[in-house]
């Protein structure tokens, strides 16, 4: 799975840039954007691991992936100083690695040959934790609580994945075919503001909690 | 331990819908509410289990409590749709689940054949961490830290259990009058509002520290 | 290592007074105090055991390490009522400890043949963590991530002790050269007010990002 493994790289790369880019909106020092950028970028998977007793940690045998997020972070760290990236682009950068994360966190947990329930959690769970302890580390209420599209986006993604290989589809296919469902799900929703509103009590539906930023 | 087993479920069912009541006064969505519900009713046995190096985890190896979890938290989401729950009701019940989950952890830790402290020390946070963690990923002060009668309800229970079946008790004896130990000592500090002055500084008596609702 | 051993346990006491001082501060009752003592004294080395599925955690083996904490946050509370502990002191005292943990985390790290990267993330994680997870548990943004100069006093001594150990010091003369160094550049930026103004974007030069009080 070298592809699912460059894709993976690229979803710690964005994913230390979006927790780099929310230390900076919290003036946070060299040293907080460096953690909250590891954290953002390799805490789902770490905790992924932690769950499952898997060792050693993901980030620890395979050191490739702890540079990639702090060069990651630093890079945004410096960039930072000089340009403005547009918020719209970390967002559908966001939703690969989003994807990314999801689609090897299913696999990882179906090689483990666990249940249904757990293999989806854990596919969703390592898409999605790493921004949820980012959001706790930087003292605010995680924003994906209140907006469920992104959370249903890698849902779908992990249940795809694991049932597309349970019927017998290869690992490569279902990883693709997946990939491309919580990518699209995502953009659709960054595109339309999309939310699950059949679920939503009225309070949600208030203008606060649509912020227009992250 | 079949009767403890019950207990337990009962324990996860409460606590989940603790923590769904605790996501829509943050206006969570359903994946909010179920995240919330989950690590509310499973949360302490799971740092437990972390901590003592078990492996798998006990909603891994035992599906039941996970979807009792996710069940419960998604009933209340729907219920609290349409009904007021009291919230004294709901501290009552609370109660019972904080003592199930006291001895159940109590006993687990025992039967690894862990020193007293260890022992005492996982029994109560079986029983409170699920809550802790409930508050700070919904951006509150553990409400537990200002108002120590009910961790203090745990840590009699676990105290209690530790030594009872040290000095020869049978299992299912010292867990049923664990159970109610717990049980009334918190139904008490509910109906009296009991608190442990003598330890506390003088800032602790104003009334900011006494909010009518957990 | 007999002398670390000590100096690690002096950390603990140190740690946990801080934990104590910072839940008296949020006024936390007994319970919060203790809880705050022993997550500030224990926090890093136990993120350090678990990470690394180090079993079983040093506390839980060695139970000095947990009634130190414990008896250190309950010795603070009960002289908080009774005197003022001078703010400057503690701090001076917490770069102690912060010393000691930095070492004895990176020679655990180096007892396991880790590469160099992980080895000294994990002395700095076991200098630092403690402080974190009790900002977090207090609901305030971890200050270190506004103050670079502490983590990087942690840092420097973590690549100290393990490149000296590297290029063939004796353990325990890299030990006491790294504790001087973790704990003359703390003293230093206690007394000086040091931060690393070259990475500091303008906005870490505002007055709220420099209180006078930890």
């Amino acid at each position: 799975m070298t592809v699912l493994y460059w894709i993976d790289l690229f979803g710690v790369a964005v994913f230390a840039m979006a927790g780099a880019i929310e230390a900076a909106r919290n003036r946070f020092d060299l040293f907080g954007v460096l953690v909250l950028s590891f954290v953002s970028a390799l805490g789902g998977g770490t905790l992924r691991d932690l769950l499952l007793d898997v060792s050693p940690l993901a980030w620890i045998g395979d050191l490739t992936l702890a540079y990639t997020a702090l060069v990651s972070g630093f890079a945004m760290f410096v960039l930072a100083k000089f340009i403005r990236v547009p918020f719209q682009m970390m967002l559908y950068a966001d939703a690969i690695g989003l994807a990314a994360f999801t689609v090897s966190g299913t696999q990882a947990a179906i090689a483990m040959e666990l249940p249904g329930l757990i293999v989806i959690m854990m596919g969703m769970l390592s898409g999605i934790f790493g921004g949820i302890i980012r959001d706790i580390m930087a003292n605010e209420i995680p924003l994906i609580f209140r907006r469920d599209v992104y959370a249903t986006a890698s849902l779908t993604g992990a249940i795809w994945v694991y049932y597309a290989q349970k019927l017998g589809m290869s690992m490569s296919l279902a990883a693709l075919i997946g990939l491309n469902i919580v990518i699209i799900i995502r953009f659709a929703a960054i595109k339309w503001r999309l939310s699950l509103p059949a679920f939503l009590n009225t309070a949600s539906y208030r203008k606060e909690n649509h912020p227009r930023e992250l």
